[in-house]
């Protein structure tokens, strides 16, 4: 999940408007009987489906890890692509130029602190920053200086930074996580992950560390995005696990601390790679579209299973559901796994910009990208008009807990952000995010933390939105 | 901890005694008021005190992991026996011989398995057992074969095992340790990671994982020790994370599968090491000892926080209050800090070797190694007539919710063994151990698993019944 985006929610956050389902004062007819009717059934059968369980355990345990450029998201296009022709989809391939940032080597060991044993070193766990360049091939020797902050970045000034490590020691606030609000907190520490690395290098640090913007505690570097600035230096960036965070603030204090780091990533020339479009044809209005959606690509540490397999695959089984139940719907569905949402948004872009004459065209947009726990709703950015046309849909999820939850004109997922922007009506599915940033970018985010019946709850989720956006009597005010 | 002890607790288990704080039916002097009174300054000082706190930040962070034969094990050593020296007891190093194994690089990743994108591979997270053997240089590269138990694996036979990797994918009990009985669930699952190598090597296998004994669900792989048998050839043996077992198991299933496996670890020449023995001298008797105890080192994992650096750091704790308060001890308190409790146990049957003669004037032991949470109580293996001795101290430690706790008689910590086994009245605190199995013996056991206030609790508990102890007015039946 990008952080672009949530940094805009934290912001919003408290523009947020809380929305009980209601019906429209003006009553147009939202859906015939037998629409509702429908999706009900589509939501019995989502919620009894083990079909995006299964999809999600062959995109991560069978194909693996998923970063833009890799073979493994090649074949995971394949593979996708592949399925949806065989729901019968009208399937297409959009072409798009990624990134192609490979991890190498990774080796952090302190050789010099207070009371250590002579002739020994002491272990830190690191992970690169995607898109970070390496160090030089032996490795770098330099002082490591702790700071909380750019203040105190900046105070310290040129003299005392030049040639050092800079560790960002900023706190990953877990109580706000484990309050709900998990993508506050990470929009919050996130900022010297995505920036430090420019505002260290302007003072001439050799390094840049960051501690994991990530709420475990369980020894895990969470990786993530970065920036450079073409004006300054390149340095080598790592996150380090909140344990070894701990562990070099502590030996800063009692005094000289010295680090040997090697980084070995390599930046390949771009790939080309694809989104994966397919089309359920509406029966009515088959030029207008609701786009069904979740990220095909991932980190690389792990498989990334909540982020996104799952998204990906509840995504597939909404044309899966409405086939099982030879339901049409009356707009095309548009299922898309978009390519590159971690480390450059290239699908999303590309997708809106090929699109922009067509984007009125574009009834809905939904994408899935906060994990698999069990959806406390959804979220809606669009005309606060366009409210009550969802106060049925709302409804009927409320029956599983996941009603209408929050308008957040802002935005609502990465992906489709540019169709937000655009005017495209925006949803997403809102989770549960206590423990999601525990697992987030790690090594941990392994198909083994998906729950099949949280799974197949989104799952539900996914498909009655889609098909009630796409069976709408009347078009959503924009 | 050893494991040892641990399945025998869990035999042990039913035939526990739940003991409620009673005075004895007929009514010794137990204590003077004098002593009483002192007790319960003791419990105040020692719930107050950051010592023990301080001394596991030092022994964690400065100084490190203190695997059995390394330099930082020796550091630790001179470090504390200097601490002790500081604080004015007499101290002496007791020579042991304990093994001197290295780890090396280890990698696991998967080469072949169903629907694997070509020129991939899946990489498996795992590490090499204590004691185990090298692969060969450039690894090896066998089929996976996976067993729940030895009775699949005997069934299997010779021809389906010769020359694959087996992988015991025996799960921790979870659910057994959050209810409390983690070390039942330890004990219980240890079982092929300490006798795996053997079994599997009688059938030809090339190599053995064992799924981590321990209940990390974070990516980790629990290593801990394992055995070989002389007549039977010795195959590397490594541990493999929750997660990547799932994913194995999960991959079997689907085909054959594939493994490349390198573990370079040495077993180099046995190494000269000491148990660390520091006296402050009884005022009345002063040849009679009550040890307090933890053990110094750690697998090389991680630093060894729970495992056992704050078993060390109470034990010291006991006589710096002492020392604070101007108390003296009717008994010597002897603290120890054992060597090699994780991989050997030279430590604890040294010392009670070279005690042997002098067993009779051991008046009781205390060990603390099941990590730093809050102290449920505390358990005692001895005789049952010497419970009603114990109820002062009990009705004091139960203030602080750490009353006697259990009656064991079958032993209660590991380094202590041999002495409860000669008939020393033998003394542990017990811990809720619901989380302690998630941290055990892998890369997270750090220094901010401790939460000062829990350990303060140990440190008061470890205070009182070893002055209690060493002040009680009659000698314990035994």
């Amino acid at each position: 999940m990008k952080q672009n985006l949530l940094i805009f929610f934290a912001l919003l956050f408290i523009f947020t408007i809380k929305i009980s389902a209601q019906q429209p004062q003006t009553t147009p007819q939202i859906y015939s009987e037998k629409t509702l009717s429908d999706l009900k059934k589509i939501q019995q059968a989502a919620l009894q489906s083990n079909y995006a369980y299964q999809q999600t355990g062959y995109l991560t345990n069978n194909i693996g890890a998923r970063l833009s450029g890799s073979l493994q998201a090649q074949r995971a296009v394949e593979y996708v692509a592949a399925e949806m022709r065989k729901l019968g989809l009208d399937v297409r391939l959009q072409k798009l130029i990624v990134p192609h940032w490979v991890r190498g080597e990774e080796k952090g060991e302190l050789v010099e602190f207070e009371g250590m044993a002579k002739g020994t070193t002491q272990k830190i766990i690191l992970t690169a920053l995607g898109g970070s360049i390496a160090t030089a091939p032996n490795g770098l020797i330099a002082d490591i200086v702790v700071v909380g902050d750019y203040e105190e970045l900046n105070k310290l000034g040129k003299d005392k930074i030049k040639g050092k490590i800079v560790l960002f020691n900023n706190k990953f606030d877990r109580e706000m996580a484990e309050s709900g609000f998990g993508s506050e907190a990470y929009g919050q520490a996130g900022i010297y992950r995505r920036g430090g690395a420019i505002e260290a290098a302007r003072l001439g640090a050799a390094a840049v560390l960051v501690r994991s913007v990530g709420g475990s505690q369980n020894r895990l570097a969470h990786t993530g995005g970065m920036r450079y600035d073409e004006k300054v230096t390149k340095i080598p960036a790592a996150a380090v696990s909140f344990e070894d965070a701990e562990t070099i603030a502590y030996l800063a204090k009692a005094g000289k601390i010295k680090m040997k780091l090697l980084l070995t990533p390599q930046t390949l020339p771009d790939a080309m790679s694809f989104n994966v479009i397919a089309d359920l044809k509406g029966s009515e209005k088959p030029d207008e579209v609701v786009i069904v959606s979740g990220h095909l690509d991932s980190w690389d540490l792990a498989t990334g299973a909540l982020d996104d397999a799952v998204g990906v695959a509840v995504s597939m089984q909404v044309p899966f559901i409405l086939k099982q139940l030879k339901l049409k719907p009356k707009r095309t569905i548009r299922f898309i796994a978009y390519m590159n949402e971690e480390n450059g948004l290239a699908g999303g872009t590309t997708y809106a910009k090929e699109e922009e004459s067509n984007l009125s065209k574009h009834f809905a947009a939904i994408e899935s990208d906060l994990g698999a726990s069990h959806p406390l709703g959804f979220l809606f950015a669009g005309k606060q008009e366009a409210l009550a046309y969802l106060a049925p849909i709302s409804k009927i999820l409320s029956d599983q807990g996941s009603g209408l939850s929050s308008f957040r004109p802002g935005g609502v997922a990465a992906d489709i952000g540019p169709l937000t922007q655009k005017g495209v009506p925006s949803f997403a599915p809102w989770f549960n995010t206590q423990t999601y940033f525990n697992y987030h970018h790690t090594a941990a985010d392994t198909f083994d933390k998906v729950n099949p019946r949280e799974l197949a709850e989104n799952g539900s989720l996914m498909a009655v939105l889609a098909y009630g956006l796409a069976n709408l009597e009347q078009p959503l005010p924009r």
